[in-house]
């Protein structure tokens, strides 16, 4: 996975990773599905943004981000900073079960906790919890899942809350106790992240792929929605995720960042890729890579590759007077 | 104009065209638009499949045939003379103003006209005027539209009509005397005719071409023939002619003949074939020529030649890795 | 069956049909089951024109008339009568097995047969066994089905034709002598009938039935078809029949004929030609009537009369604040 | 402007909203465009679902809430809190422009401010500045963009940050020094709100109005989100917003939150929104009101009122018998 050589690091003999830090976040756990701090070195960072800056910049080889939660949506920060920018590319996916853990410091009961840092994100997945076992709770916002830990973990006097809601793997690393485990609303939440690297040559196609684009449509009417839409449609490509943007100059234009199912070395891709180019003012790529999150659709007749090779084949043939 | 080269004709100097006869019709009106009986051998025919049959066994380079009459539609003869058998191809069109006399031999006035011999067509075109002028006629049916002429001027005592309608040339070829000048009801009728020839090159893209293709539907649902349209609409290409024919084996199931804006050589026109050759059971291409018949459409924003072109760059560039 | 009660008929007991005669034609058969001679009386038209045209002017109550071949596609001459013109209603549709005996009079054998007098239609569906079994012979034209038995019934001398291509009850009616049975290229060819009478109550819905209608598009773009199409699949309203017909005045220029199955009491139905009526310049209503040609297709989920009814109820619930 | 008559607040003479608070921040600017604290309570609420949540309860009868910022666009947490849950109804919209000053307590200058306190959508939109003029500055999140000069004007010692990112308004309102203003990195952003309140009657139309409704898809098939769109282009109604947001139960199964063009009581939304009845699971109706964030775009023809009766009373006819 990843497309960089050992060239792309100037001869380092460890891989870089930005990712949103520090130890036991959710972040952490996914780059963990794909590397090992014996063999990498993992860069923990303040936001994702900074991870994918870091790509960026040259400080790190990849960033590991969150790109959309089965619970929140999408990470719109992610989608706008990989949408703009100098162009980086996907090269794989990684989905993490998200549940939280209410944990403190030692020697706090439950009937004590009045102020609980959280993520906005954490907050807003454990609202119902809270609300029945915790109804006068306070939220002090945190920049990520693992900073309240860590700050309590530190000794600090002064936190500012009593406990926090933490992935369940910080409880241990910062030896904090746990009030209640599980406590997320939705007990089958999952967060899907992204590897992200620098352009370079795509993954090879394993037959169950997802490419990612952003899109900007030519006008805010629905024809031109539809005929976006179209171009997918007339070569049997199906789109798992499609989440419009606003374009940030004014409300009422967007862009869509779009998952769609296949790779671009399959033709039905590459032809719809080619219509999107023609017919929409602005295409941006982010790459091919092999899909965890779900099963493949079906693959429409005539839409296999052989179908478009074929195809091709015979219009060939067509031109050169040998067909019919 | 025409694909075959003189080792087609094994080694004749002169290109035999098979047409619907006899002498002053129509047909022979459209056949001189593009070859004059000093230089090649216009061989008359009984009707359009003899004619487009005499293609397929050899005893002609080449067939001019009618294939849509503005006031009466296609010539469904040809169409399906065309859409199966042995593989042939459209080569240029020709149009031709339609107007008709009402002739008679000398000496018959038109208070005498009782018997009109009349093509089913001829008949169809001036049915108005006869109610008006001759409410009272009776149809005598014709297989062409000389025939009654020159059975007239054969001095055959039992003809069985008065008069005919017949081509405004025809008149003098004959011999006849006219009772009534320019009869047809619609005084801008025209009718096309196609150039046939077998397969063989392309006739030359010229920025104003036409290409006719027959399409059968995987099924009678209004949704299969959207599917088919789509193939056409994703890629921006009008169309100049559709026509629904039975294929043949029961109601209800039915294939399209098409004349499509553009030249096999054009990309759009192309991958809209490939399109086509994907989702349709059954797709024959009758060839790409240029077109006498109206001005082209306005081509798309985005379906330009170089617009497909840069499209396909585009994605073999993110196919190697070097764009995005 | 049919929508003018007796006062339409002026006070006489017995339905006055035209039909394309005389006796022993297709056209006669398909009248056959729908009335009887004993209760209705029978019109034999020249042609089928004429058989329309009694209808608008009085002379009969109804007409039947042919309207597709699965052979030979649609009656172009009834489709543009019916399309123009004062307006009339499409009542029932009748299906006629299609086969043709030749036949002569006695005392000529095979092998004297050079000239075949045949209606064009059976003229075209019976090439193939003409060519094998007279390849020499001579088409004469006929103007219907039985003119060729009349003639040869009424002893006349000069009939300028050998043999006839006849509907197999023919033979016996104008006590004709059989060649060869059972001709017809195609033996499961049939030809469909339709009812044509004045406007008036449409007939009761069935559950199966079919809704007939002339539709002009604003322009000979593709987009324009798909458009009027989207009008249909936007209500899952199927098409059994869609035929395009030149509007008359110009190459390019398309009126549709159209058999939309269901029921203008269909909800489906209705909508949908709601729809037509909005965004085509012409819409011509030619009525809805049982079906006998086909099963229906499929009803589409969310299609069914109680789906347009709830959804109505909603959307007048939530005009008046009532619902959400 | 909204909905609920003196009988909904129990005799109460004033009108009480709900709002993000406390005082000076852009909800209250919103607020303040459509009530007075002389004539109406001003509820705080301290975030956008307790306000929401305040009208389900009966504990105010409005709430105000951001629904779309033009550079961060949709607040993710208004669309899910608004699409599940009792039902609610959008009374109308207020555009704010968006700008942020960075303050800060008397005797701090710029060159020592290393910790920014600021919501996390106004860091978002002040990224660009801050990089250029702080570098080195930490985000401190706040829960809202005034709860930071709250902190500072209570005199807290301890306030964990040396300046926040306010909006203009509360530089005044909180006796605050400006370090520096309009820090925004587009000058042209604004934020959409909307007036939230019980089911009740609709606000009448006025011509330029916005329908919000809540959409799911029967599946993620490309098709899918074509079929639903398609309801909308067969009636002519464009849509101004459409946003995907998981179902909230596993990936890859989405509703759409959409403002389309035009009011309930326009003939093409109210057909528009029975098609979306008829063909998806789930369509929640959240209101039609008066549209302030851009001009309508045109009413394509075939699409007025005066259509939509044209073609009802036509179809009536038809099943009546008297049209055709």
């Amino acid at each position: 996975m990843g497309g960089n050589g050992p060239d792309d690091r100037g001869g380092r003999s460890r891989r870089r990773y930005a990712y949103l830090g520090p130890a036991g976040t959710f972040t952490e756990a996914a780059l963990r599905q794909i590397a090992s701090p014996q063999d990498a070195d993992f860069l923990p960072q303040v936001d994702v943004v900074s991870a994918i800056e870091a790509v960026r910049t040259g400080a790190a080889d990849h960033a590991v981000v969150a790109i959309e939660s089965s619970v929140e949506g999408s990470v719109t920060a992610v989608l706008d900073t990989l949408a703009t920018g100098d162009p980086l590319m996907l090269q794989g996916e990684m989905i993490v079960p998200v549940s939280f853990a209410l944990a403190t410091r030692p020697g706090t009961g439950l009937s004590a906790v009045r102020r609980v840092a959280a993520h906005p994100h954490a907050w807003a997945q454990c609202r119902r919890w809270l609300q029945q076992h915790l109804p006068d709770a306070v939220h002090v916002p945190a920049t990520s899942n693992t900073a309240p830990a860590a700050a309590m973990a530190s000794g600090e006097r002064e936190l500012g809350f009593d406990a926090a809601l933490v992935p369940p793997p910080a409880v241990d690393v910062y030896g904090l106790v746990p009030l209640a485990d599980d406590v997320a609303d939705n007990h089958h939440a999952v967060t899907r992240f992204v590897l992200v690297g620098r352009p370079g040559p795509v993954p090879p196609r394993t037959g169950s792929d997802k490419t990612t684009l952003v899109v900007h449509l030519p006008s805010n009417q629905a024809g031109a929605l539809l005929e976006m839409l179209e171009q997918f449609a007339a070569r049997g490509v199906n789109l798992s995720r499609i989440e419009s943007r606003p374009i940030g100059d004014s409300l009422g234009r967007y862009s869509f960042s779009i998952d769609a199912e296949g790779h671009v070395d399959d033709e039905r891709v590459a032809e719809a890729l080619m219509g999107l180019h023609r017919v929409c003012p602005h295409v941006r790529y982010l790459g091919s890579y092999p899909r965890v999150d779900a099963p493949h659709g079906d693959v429409r007749p005539g839409t296999f590759d052989a179908d478009f090779v074929a195809a091709r084949s015979w219009v060939r043939a067509l031109r050169e007077g040998r067909a019919h």
